[in-house]
Parts: C-alpha cells; structure tokens; sequence
C-alpha cells in the first residue's frame, strides 16, 4: 500500500495507478456540512449508492456553527413572509441577489434560485426543520428567541432598496436562541442515515483520482488511518467548506481577512477547493469574503455614524453590519469609532462580545475629538454635516434612510471603539471553484470537468461578495446547490 | 495530425499520446518581450538549445510598449545615482521592495534582487542598453528627453520614507521622448538573435504536454496554422504576459480593474498562467493590479488636493501616481477631483492624453462646491481643514510631505475633473503564477513542478500590489528573473 504522504491536494493520482477499490459508490460526497448533507440525501434518494466522507469525527461541518438561518423568499413569499405582509416576488429577489454578487455575479444561479427558493423552504420543512409562524421588525442579527422571520441583509438601504423592493427573507429555525445551525445539521444528518448513505468519519480526502483526460474517478483518502482508495462511478462531490483556517492560503489569495482575527471555521483548509483545481477547476473570487463586527443590536446604534481614524464617514450605517464592516476593513488604518449620543446610545450584549467599548466621551463632539487625539476640525466637522443633514431628514452624502436620521447633539456623546486590531471582526471565505447551477466544475474556459462536482463554500456560489453578503446566504447557497449537485451526480453517466 | 481544437489553454496533452516531436530545444520559452528574451538570452548563453515562440508577428510583447524604464539601486547606487548623490543601500532597497509588496510580498525575491540590482544594472549595460549620466529631480512620469534617473515611486512619500532612505530608481534608457520599451526590446531582441535562439512568431501555445505527474515536457503550439508538438528536453519557461486583455479573466479575478477603460497589453490573454495552471502551478495575488491615472507633472499638482464624490481626502497626493489612482478607484463611485488654485494650477501634456478638464470653477470654495452640486460644507470643511493644517506646514490626516504642502487659498480655484469613467486610467494585472526566486512554478503546497518555470507578468513577482507599484519595476522584474529562469531552465537535469 502507498503511503499517505505520497498523495497531494494539488495533484491528482492515476487513475492507472490504483492498485485496488476499497470503497465503490456511485457518489462520493466530501465534507458532512450543510452542502454535503443536501447532496448526499439527493443523490441517494435518487436512487444512487452514495459514500460520504467527513474529515473530522462527526457531522455538522461549520454550518453547525451558524445560527440556521436560510436566505429564503420570492414566489410572492414563503407562508412566514405572506403572514408578516411580504409579497415577496420573485424578481425582486432575483434582482437583489444579483446586486449582491456584485462585479462578478453569477445571474444563471442568481435565476434557478430566485425561481426555486420558495419550494427550497418546502423542502426544507420536509426535512423537519421548523419555523415558527413569526416576524422581528426591529434590527438583529440572530434572534434570541425561536422566532422566524428577519431583515438579514441590506434590503431597505441604498442602493439595493432602489433596485429590488425590499423583503425581510432570513429564515431562522424554531430553535431557541444561537445555534440553531446545529439543530438545523442534526435534522439534516438523521435524514442522511434514514436515506442509507455511508458516512466515514474521520476520513480525510488526500487527492483525486483520475484519467488522463483529468475526468475524476473517485479519490484517495485516509481512513482508519490508512490510505484508501474510494471509486466514484459516477461523481465526487465537493463540499469541504472554504479557506478561511488556512492562514497561507488566505496570505495569497484575499490578505485583507487576515486583518480579521476571528476566522469562522471547522475545517476549511481549502483542501476542498485545492482538489478541484488539481484536475483544472478554475478558481474564482479568490479575494472575496465576508467579515464583520456585530455592532447592532439596539437598532437605535443605527442612528449613530461610523468615522475611520481620519474622522471621515464612509458608508451608510444602515445597511447591513457584514457591508458595513466590509467598508472598515478597507478604511486606511486600525482606528474606527461608532458616534452616538445620549439618545441613541445603549449597550446590548453584541457590543460586549465584540469588546467595543467607550473609546472617547464628552459634553461637546469638540472634546471628543481632542480625547480621539484628532486633528482640530476633522471629526467636529463630519459631525456638524451629518447633523445638519440629519435634522433635514436627508444624508446626501450616503444615502442613509430618513427613519435612521437623527442629529446626534444631545450630550453627553461617546465615540465606540471599533479597533480592528482589537474587537471581534469574524470573517470566512467567499472564493471558490467556479461551477454551473447544477455543480459541475468548471475549467478556466468553462468547460466541465467530468465526474466533479462542487458546493457550498467550496464552490463560488450565490455568496460572492464581501459588500453584499447578506445572513442566511451560506446556508441557502449551501443546501440548495447541495441538493442541485447531488441530483445532478447521480444522474451523471460516464462516457466512453 | 490532430486538430488545434482538441488542445486546451487549461488541460496539459498527455506525453504518451504524442505523436511525434515536431521541435525539439532544450529549453522552449514562451513569449517575447522583456523575460522572454532575457530568459532565452540566458538559456543560450550557458549552452543550451533554445526555442522562443511568440504568438504575434514580431518581437517586443507589451514591454515595447512601455517608456522602457527599469527599477535599479542598492549596493550603494548605480553609477547614475552616485552621480546625483545617492548613495543607495542594499538594505533600503531591500526595505522598500518588502513594503511595495504588501501583505503578500515575497520576500525571497525581494531579497535576491536588492542584493543583485547593481550587478543587473551592468548586465543590461552590457546587453547595449545605453544611460546618460543625468538626474530629473523634478516630478515626472517619464522624461520627455533622454535623460535618465527619475523618481518613479513613492519612495519620499509616508509611509515608505519612515522605513526605507529614498533614492531615486528609476532609470530610462538613452532615447528621446517615450517609447523606450521598444528601443530596449529592440536591442533584446539582437542580443537573443546572436545568441543563436530559434524563434519563431505567430506561434501560439496551445497546451502544455505532460506525464503522469504532471511533469512538463514540452508544449504544443500553432506554428504554420497547425498544431505542432515541440519537445523541451528540459524545461518549458512562460513569459506570456499577464490578462489584462482577457476581461472575462479580469471579472473573475480583478473585477474592480474593469473601472480602468485602457488596459495595457499586447496579447496578455491570461494564456502562460491557463497554462501554469493546467499543471497544478498556484495563482497567487490575483486580484492585484495597476491602475493608473498620469496626473503630473508638472509637480505644481502635487500641491492640489484629490477629493472624491463625498467632498473627502484620501491619500497624501505626494505619493506615485499610481498608488494615488489605486486609492481613487476604491473610492464609492465615479466621481473625482483634483482641488488646485490659483498658484497651484498648471495644464501639461499629461492632464490632456488624460483627459483631465476642469469641472469646476470660482472665486471661493463655496462656488467650487455648488458647481459641483455638493452639499453645503462637504467639499468647503475639507478644505478648510486642510488649509489651516497646511499653513502650519502639517497634514495631520494624510502626511504630505511639508514640501508639497500650500494652502489653497488663492482664487480662482479649479476642481480638475478625474472621473473614473471619462478619463485615462490604464491598467495592467500583477497576479500570477507562484514562483520561486528561481522561476521554478510552485503548485499550492509550494511544491516544484518539474519542468516548468515563469517570469514577467505571468509569474508573480515584485510587483504585487497596486498600493506598491512604482516605475519600472516591471520591468526590472521581467528582465531579473527572466534571466534566473533561464538559466536555471537550461541547467535543469530530467529525473528518471
């Protein structure tokens, strides 16, 4: 038997090579996350003898980590969205999805999932997975209660308001406060055993195998501790999750996450994507990802303004906190603070996890300002703007919405630090194997790979863009084009 | 024979299915410009057989068109900075090559070139490159003479000048007026054609050939209108340029240099990193690029104020154009202005190839502000700001240098129209292949892939990040480790 250290990510073995077929399926799914789960069960409840491998020692994978809530609407709303008075049509979830995947966006998956994600949320209640029938209208960013239904992204700001009509669409499980992600994964796994798939835990992918044709016949991985060789005759699957915990790889590809000290991931060494690019899949949105402080809840910070360490805005507050924190990471510095007054300060539980505390107080923004160490003028001024903007009900620099404008001169006032170097900014990888909306691996000049498919953050999905991501992407990309490849893999026939 | 369809950029041909060599070298590069010729030069010169293919007609690729400048120091200066007074140190070459690079520089390269600059500053002399002994000490992009030392970076500008001693290192060619990249490829070009080089143009690679791992052996090309298998008896070195042509390429990978509407290239299809990649090579910095808008001289500018849509400052203007372009195009939207007065304000040749009119005119700020249709004190406060700091001869926010600091306080005042979408911004890509200082082509576990090595634009070399670029370094990149890559191609032994 070869051994392990032999095999490469980066390189896949000869199909030629292999001495003999420890494992046989029709599709081998790599990684137990919430794209592998979905692909798996499709796969298998078409009729397919499906192997699932898992590199670490049981499932959930890091949509167990997430709080469960699923980007879901269009179809003139799902039964939650209609109860709360959303009408939510389909292209106008069409047309936000698209502004989010901003310069690079992929419309083809944009399209099969703006037309398919109302009967996505029957599936997904087909699984077991329950929502309770209720709305939040206030601004969170996970409830702390079992309710539904809230505004998870940057629906009702500019300038996505003016281009789709806004629809809160974050489905969060009927589960009570964080974690609902693994409740979620826990339904999906019991659906994965009740379909007969074979799961392997601990079984880590260690090359593809494949012809000289690069079509992928299955792949190498180490289980029990020893390198097996797995046929796929029909698919491998990819659904090994991002890149985000492998430090050298974000280095090359998207340096400006490191400035994130707070990587939200299990696994995700890329392995899944670095696999797929030994047999040629091209790699896209390398330098994409999500990173954010969660600065809101109370809604009220919303009426606050962000300065960067010039004293300067640069974004309007309201819009979602993964946009905002995409446009701090990109201001020049370490130095951001979050200005409120007497009426729209508060401290909710998400400023202390994210150890944003009072950087600077006074009766006077003046005094604020000198405490800042700033220049004279350059944040009294932004201030004195906003404020005169703010008591017209207009931001004509940014565009925030009249219902957030209030001049902020009741004293005293404080300025939040937001230090990037030391609050919790948690951020993942939003690059990834480039693939059609059925999952096939795409070559650099698009064509298929044979016999490989790829979803979740492996792939490059409707997820795509620091400045649009919005809660709930992850998952609904996940377990919607998890399902799309596993069905697909299944049916795929081998030529020749 | 089979047909030129049936090869892809992205997929090597497989060395068993050849079916005859059609060319045989011991060494084949790909692409004639700058690394190109120097990688062949060297490869000839240690005695190998050399193949150069080029897909166009003639020699040069885009570093003929380029004003020919190279980015040499260290070792206590060239002859031509000693004359002008600068003693440049290794180590603050060194220094400064590290910082351009960003937080993915490569610090093995920067090392290896700081410590031979001098030495390749007398190689290229000895290729028939001719410098006059003469210094512009004045701001300029490229002389319009045929003098040559020149600041062509941000080398006097925060944050550079804190780490690094600045020396001027840009160096043109003797030749009068622009276009010093074609009289430098032309000698090139002579020196590769008595080295005894087989070149051969309108040939284009149509896929690498490869074994069983992934070992490259040679390519194949159109040569003739027909697929033709050329053996490299030890290695195939790629100097194919970059992709800022290929757009598809670009909105995969660096979308946001699609705001530039002049890129600068010749073929620069993304084809020698496809073919890196058909073999497992890592692309790495991908998403960096050049962009740049010529805004000076004359150096009066400098003194101006860039501000974007919103009425703010965003960088100190006193650093290299290019990294003032690379901050503009990430302001929010398309709008942009140069703030000048009365004593400031100046029109070259440059603000007109650049299309660079005036937007706004007035005897106060206030005027400027409205014609502009910004609100009440947006534009004003910064000036003011501004002004009051610059009287003192500060610049708190930005840190201009005190010597290009002025108050712009004399009427009439102009805003220069810099809008991203009317005026000349060119562009050109820096991601590219991961390579060793060698040239040797690293897959993402930093593993060698035999036979293969890459230079220029197709490789990623010292320049790798927008922020960092500055003259010539391209060029000095292209030409270095051209040359490394020759050579070690040439002295490279076939295992087995």
């Amino acid at each position: 038997m070869t051994e392990p250290l032999a095999f490469s990510l980066s390189r896949p073995a000869a199909l030629t090579r292999v001495p003999q077929w420890d494992f046989e399926a029709d599709v081998i799914v790599v990684g137990f996350g919430a794209a592998g789960a979905c692909a798996a069960l499709e796969a298998a409840r078409v009729g397919a003898r499906v192997l699932l491998i898992e590199a670490a020692a049981g499932s959930g994978g890091t949509s167990a980590m997430s709080g469960g809530e699923i980007y879901l609407g269009g179809g003139g709303g799902t039964p939650i969205q209609r109860s709360a008075g959303f009408e939510d049509a389909t292209e106008d979830l069409y047309r936000y999805l698209v502004m989010i995947g901003g310069p690079n966006a992929d419309a083809a998956k944009a399209r099969l999932y703006a037309d398919n994600s109302l009967s996505h949320y029957q599936w997904l209640t087909a699984q077991g997975i329950e929502y309770k029938n209720s709305y939040i209208a206030e601004r969170c960013i996970e409830p702390a209660t079992d309710d539904c239904l809230i505004w998870s992204g940057s629906e009702e700001a500019w300038p996505f308001a003016e281009q789709a009509r806004p629809a809160p669409r974050g489905h969060c499980p009927k589960f009570v406060g964080m974690g609902g992600g693994r409740y979620v994964m826990d339904l999906l796994a019991r659906r994965v055993a009740e379909a007969g798939v074979q799961v392997r835990y601990d079984a880590r992918a260690l090359a593809l195998i494949a012809d000289g044709s690069r079509a992928v016949h299955g792949l190498v991985a180490r289980i029990d501790g020893t390198a097996r060789y797995a046929r796929a005759r029909r698919a491998v699957v990819l659904c090994a999750g991002g890149f985000i915990m492998n430090r050298e790889m974000v280095k090359q590809h998207a340096p400006w996450l490191l400035r994130s000290q707070f990587p939200l991931g299990t696994v995700d060494d890329g392995s899944g994507i670095r696999l797929g690019a030994s047999v040629g899949g091209a790699m896209v949105n390398m330098h994409e990802g999500f990173a954010t402080i969660p600065w809101y809840p109370p809604g009220s910070l919303v009426k606050g303004i962000f300065v960067n360490g010039n004293g300067q805005r640069f974004i309007n507050e309201d819009c979602y906190h993964g946009r905002v924190s995409n446009y701090i990471l990109r201001q020049p510095g370490d130095r951001i603070w979050l200005l409120e007054d007497n009426t729209t300060y508060a401290v909710g539980e998400m400023q202390q996890l994210a150890k944003m505390e009072i950087g600077a107080a006074g009766d006077t923004w003046d005094e604020v300002e000198r405490e800042l160490h700033l220049p004279e003028g350059a944040l009294v001024e932004t201030v004195k703007l906003y404020n005169r903007n703010a008591a017209q009900g207009v931001d004509p620099l940014f565009r925030k919405a009249r219902k957030w404008l209030k001049p902020l001169d009741e004293p005293p006032f404080v300025a939040l630090d937001c230090r990037i170097d030391h609050c919790f900014y948690a951020s993942f990888t939003l690059g990834g194997l480039d693939t059609l909306p059925t999952g096939e691996v795409l070559d650099a000049e698009r064509n298929v790979i044979p016999g490989l498919f790829a979803a979740g953050r492996t792939a490059c999905g409707l997820p795509r863009w620091g400045e649009g991501y919005s809660s709930g992407l992850s998952l609904a990309d996940a377990t919607f084009f998890g399902r799309q490849a596993g069905m697909r893999a299944a049916l795929t026939a081998r030529q020749g």
